[in-house]
């Protein structure tokens, strides 16, 4: 008999390797940060011991889920302009909001707000694109959350963060160099989008993401004013413009992907780059339904992201499989397509798979970290139970998550944060919220 | 100074009346079952005394919500068939699981797990449409929710509810007359849609409806099928029929109306049929998008419904209002539309007026009915506050509804229900589910 440091039992368990059958009454053996066995309750406890033995009655446990495209820091701009226009939002609000507000002081507090609020939503993992993600990192680090921070590129000065151009890329290369050896914290370079970057600025950014093997992370073909824009500049759609500057490789993963020529979906195909799918956002900001049935057809990797608070307006990846799995019936105008299986899927291996983290996280296998969350099911809501693939992409609600493990470790236990105190952070929330309802 | 049962508190009172102003610490009297005043606490408390004053801080009062499309006892069969055309779903799956299991100890023992689902997020009164309404009915008084109950109609009889079409018809007028009287319960007649449901019977319940003054609840353009079908029997599509057999009157909300002409449009808007909008349903089961934001601005009255949670899967109205709010900007290319103020008011006010129960129900008011929540915002998903109304839409969750409160007595108390016993209706269900799951 092993000893093990937990013993993570469920009703259900669901792997998401291989056929993606249920295990009836399964668990997780968990050693150190790692998935040690995985298999029926009775396997797992002839194999190991250990002194933290979950109970399982009514339980489901499932990998930890994975938001692929968010700004965390926005957070603090949660529902401060809603129902308008896209340009009007980002230029007589956005953009004024974050050009008066942004500072190292409010990416750490708004990270904080941001993590917990993922945290206790089933998140274990989210990829990021904002700036001053070396505070970003050391706040996961001290909250034991796992982030792909992606410093963002753009082609103008950012007071206190970039004077000059070359200081995104400088701010870049030091990010990476410090937490690349990071066992939480996945440093990666985050040009902002076609319209706001420059073809030059783009090619620097991907060789800074070949010089040190990690992940791009970049904004693509949301919305029709961008197609135009970019037709208008480089006469190529958004998709064709990044293949004809070399961008498309795969460690390119790419948020919205939502106007795209079926020569495009090729494109991503053939080029193995990842597609970030941000359905409830790019619904708000009427920007499109993107084509996810044609892309997972053509063998696209699609995974889910929230975006920003600011467009969303919660940080849920529940709410965006069950979004996603019913919209895209819809829009395909086909009740089969995005089934329950394929939108847990896209919420957990798919994400970690696009972000560069598909050894470590995203299934639920010996050997990959111990990324997890136990589903609380004895709720109204969520019985009777036949199938429990249909329950968590339809019904289930970031209320029902009971405990997550991120590294090995238990970050939410019984709904409450052992590694942060969430009243602290929702103080320090408000008092952001009387400064900028004034501003 | 008058003595009342209830002084409710809260940083934030929606009313859904006027301009829909918030009203700043804010605070409802409540006497018998009635709202005896609305204010800011300051006025109330100068005017009232009560032995129950709730504490306000970080929290939200608002109408309880109304659900105006659902066939509650249907959520037994929650997952049993999902991701797959309707014919299918209705051939090989619902209708053989209602044949073999629907009595009226079927529709006991789900109503109440329907209504315990509902009363925790919030929904304080439900449109139904199905069998055993009686039945129905003696649970929703027991627990004390209010229903508008629709006794259905089809071409064809049920064993054990209806041997004969005309049984359908004794059914509902026993029901009516069992329970017009009622403070909870508004009995309705129910035909169930143009391809289940001959112009005679459509007329022998309008009949019925006109006699008692009753709703009448139908089905209504939900699918391209439909429209089809309608057009091959009678030539026309299914609005211009009804009006055709004199159905179009302000008696009647339709479910669904997916598939509408402009002319449509305007007929329910000139005949003031109130609109039971299903998005959520709509998009899982492939029928479409409903025209929301063209009935809206043609002047119909538009309201939300969960529909059945076989084909949902949940029961929530506040999931309705954030997907509607969403879609439609999508749907329409234009981000204002649906915005979250008219969301919480299809939710609310247009929700009582639809199903007949404007002068009852809906807003905070003086002399209506006191049905209300208290939701809590103390939450990291909920903050910081700029626009309360755009957390309600975009953000909340039924784990936020802290108090529910229907007919002046409080169901919900702290999020324990307070007249049955929860854990029962589960165990209730999963005795169910061991039947169901082996048929």
């Amino acid at each position: 008999m092993e000893k093990v440091d937990y013993i993570l039992r469920a009703d259900y368990l669901l792997t998401m390797e291989g056929d993606l059958s249920v295990i009836n009454d399964g668990a997780v053996a968990v050693t150190g940060s790692n998935i040690a066995d995985v298999g029926t309750f009775a396997d797992i406890s002839e194999k190991y011991t250990s002194e933290k033995i979950s109970s399982g009655k009514n339980r489901v446990i499932f990998p930890g889920l994975i938001n692929t495209h968010t700004h965390a820091a926005m957070v603090y701009f949660r529902g401060l302009a809603d129902d308008m226009p896209l340009q009007e939002w980002l230029e007589k609000h956005i953009w004024p909001a974050e050009g008066k507000w942004m500072t190292g002081e409010f990416v750490d507090n708004a990270v904080g707000l941001a993590a917990v609020e993922m945290l206790k939503a089933g998140v274990t993992t989210y990829a990021d694109q904002y700036f001053y993600q070396n505070i970003a990192a050391e706040k996961l680090v001290k909250i034991g959350m796992r982030g792909v921070l992606g410093a963002g590129v753009i082609d103008f000065p950012f007071t206190g963060y970039a004077q000059s151009v070359d200081d995104y890329f400088i701010n870049a290369e030091n990010l990476i160099n410090a937490w690349k050896d990071s066992e939480l914290i996945s440093p990666c370079i985050a040009p902002h989008a076609t319209y706001t970057c420059s073809p030059d600025n783009y090619k620097r950014a991907n060789e800074l993401s070949e010089k040190y093997n990690v992940p791009i992370h970049t904004h693509l073909a949301e919305t029709q004013f961008e197609v135009a824009e970019c037709q208008k500049r480089y006469g190529k759609t958004p998709v064709e413009h990044l293949e004809s500057i070399g961008l498309l490789t795969e460690r390119l993963f790419a948020a919205h992907c939502v106007w795209l020529t079926d020569n495009e979906i090729e494109l991503l195909s053939k080029r193995s780059v990842g597609v970030s799918h941000c359905i409830e956002s790019n619904l708000k900001l009427a920007s499109g339904f993107a084509p996810v049935s044609k892309m997972l057809n053509a063998g696209v990797t699609v995974a889910l992201g929230t975006d920003g608070a600011a467009s969303n307006n919660d940080l849920s990846i529940l709410g965006e499989m069950s979004t996603a799995a019913k919209v895209h019936k819809a829009v395909s105008m086909d009740p089969t397509v995005v089934d329950c299986r394929t939108s847990l899927l896209m919420a957990t291996k798919n994400g970690a798979e696009i972000i560069g983290l598909g050894e470590k996280t995203g299934s639920i296998k010996p050997g990959k970290k111990a990324d997890l969350v136990i589903a609380d099911i004895d709720k109204p809501h969520l019985n009777p139970v036949y199938d429990i693939y249909s329950h968590i992409t339809y019904c289930m609600r970031p209320s029902d998550i009971e405990t997550v493990m991120v590294n090995g470790k238990i970050l939410v236990d019984n709904r409450k944060l052992t590694t942060v105190d969430e009243a602290e952070i929702l103080d320090i929330a408000r008092q952001w919220q009387e400064k900028i309802k004034d501003q």
